[in-house]
């Protein structure tokens, strides 16, 4: 198996990319190759020392930045996003791995690849660390007007990524809503609570955004607009927190004495909340495998991410997803 | 000035909202009317000793649970917050508290006092502890769908609020978002983006979720599902947060020695972005005055819900929000 891996992406770059999926490589028996600035890249991966023979380079000079739009992004027909993307594409690649700017990497992905067959849209789907494991948010971001046969395949892909990559079998399904009761929400969760309570899924009805992290759900149903600003709150309350800790704290000598007395446990639970540590966010229902790193990540966020990709391709998520859905029909198109 | 409090709501009823709001009568020259089980509220006036002379009861026996939908609610003809938003729909009162189910109070109130003239639909807005001080979210639950349209209304009345009760001149005004780009968000912020920029307001432009805790603006305005979201992601976040502190620490000999010396700061912390501080939410754009404090208040909470009450209802916000919506037209109106 080949995994193209972006070496220009995130916030450290070169740094964190090369020796994090060069890591993968090596313990998951994998081919990396490196997609971007091959003078710059080359140089690095020598660094590594080592056996490199699993390992290469494709050169991709352009630069994509995190502040990129994506109408840049697409005029810059070298920048390491869209060969590693056409890499796939291609089959030169079995998946394509970025720490890179994710609105262009889910921009670029789907003009190159395109959904699979009976997919409406690609769904940017994240693993959130919660009170009781993993739960799945999906969309968090890809899609900002969804419609309820969206949300119902959404469902249907996130249970398949639980089942065949974190092997949760039957994994329960819930709707982010505004109350429990099936009346809650709003016109869009209202319909969606329909087509899920009808299709085959173990759907356990609304949930409350609390519940994002109580671990009520295996896999909590979203349009991308309500999913992604769920997760950019969450981010917010965990810095403004942190930071509130340590402006207060340092204000007092105890307390000093007491933050050091604790400070590998809060690291800990940092790292324990902090979902750049998970590998990645995946889009599900592209045609093709795709995995997009959160830019803060550090080598070893790298290569988690670089293992979800292989996992997603050696489980075979795709074809699990379009027999599913094959199966399933869109629920609303069975009442046509 | 007499503001009716709901003596029966919060998780800690009686406990709390007696003594709460009895000292806030004292502090602020107000009397205040207890509304709810008469034989509960006696005796636990009684023992409040002191002067009593500006508190008064009125019965109100049927009991609204923090479970009961609205249409039990809507059954219930003396449960005390239909008494007590009854109170000031007849001028016997000029606010309404109430720490119980906010569903409920957010009907009830809306059922017996209706809109000010011009406003579409009122909305449940909260001030929420940032790094740089308290901004109003709104609206965070009471419309699930909203038009382009009443976001524009909910931005007006936001910042009537900041400017007369929070004394705040000409805050700034921001949009809930999944990007700062005009050209990020759905179908309905893409909308509000262009009444928001046209209308008489210190619009700053689209902020993302984690800027609810920035303090990068005074006012954010979202449809009522997505604040609602975000607000109750925020307290699965904190909740989350410190029990797996808690977990953690209480694992280690030291940690917990730490956790001693830092309790104390580590308190304040979560009472800072423990928003049932706060007072309570502030329902903009009704015929009345009716404030909606956390189900978790204390005492202390209740006081300051009743004084925003008085706030509210001494610096006119009422007067002032119809006329800054007679003045700037609703955008959309303008143009057509």
């Amino acid at each position: 198996m080949k995994i193209a891996v972006d070496a220009m992406g995130g916030d450290l770059g070169l740094q964190i990319t090369i020796p994090g999926a060069a890591r993968a490589a090596r313990e998951n028996d994998l081919d990396v190759v490196f997609v971007g600035v091959e003078d710059q890249i080359r140089p690095a991966v020598i660094r590594l020392g080592g056996d490199q023979s699993r390992l290469s380079i494709i050169n991709a000079p352009e630069a994509v930045s995190m502040g990129d739009g994506v109408f840049a992004v697409r005029r810059k027909k070298h920048s390491s996003i869209r060969v590693g993307i056409q890499l796939v594409k291609d089959g030169q690649a079995d998946a394509f791995v970025s720490m890179g700017n994710t609105a262009a990497v889910v921009y670029m992905s789907r003009q190159i690849l395109g959904t699979l067959q009976g997919v409406n849209k690609p769904a940017l789907s994240l693993l959130i660390p919660t009170l009781k494991g993993l739960t799945l948010l999906l969309d968090v971001g890809a899609n900002a007007n969804c419609q309820p046969e969206d949300l119902a395949q959404f469902a249907i892909m996130g249970k398949v990524f639980m089942e065949q990559v974190m092997e949760r079998p039957n994994p329960s399904i819930a709707l982010m809503s505004i109350g429990e009761e099936e009346s809650k929400g709003n016109e869009l969760t209202k319909q969606a609570f329909d087509r899920l309570s009808s299709a085959p899924l173990n759907f356990i009805g609304n949930v409350e955004g609390k519940d994002l992290y109580s671990g009520k759900a295996d896999v909590i149903v979203s349009d991308g607009f309500t999913g992604n600003v769920a997760l950019k709150v969450s981010e917010g309350v965990v810095e403004t927190l942190f930071h509130m800790a340590r402006r207060e704290i340092t204000k007092n000598f105890f307390a000093k004495i007491g933050l050091l007395l604790m400070k590998g446990h809060l690291k800990r639970i940092y790292k324990r909340v902090d979902y750049s540590e998970y590998g990645g966010a995946q889009l599900l229902g592209l045609n093709g495998v795709c995995i997009i790193g959160h830019g803060r990540s550090n080598s070893n966020a790298v290569k988690n991410a670089v293992r979800l990709a292989r996992d997603f391709v050696a489980k075979r998520v795709q074809d699990k997803i379009r027999e599913e859905l094959g199966r399933s029909v869109a629920p609303g198109e069975a009442k046509a």
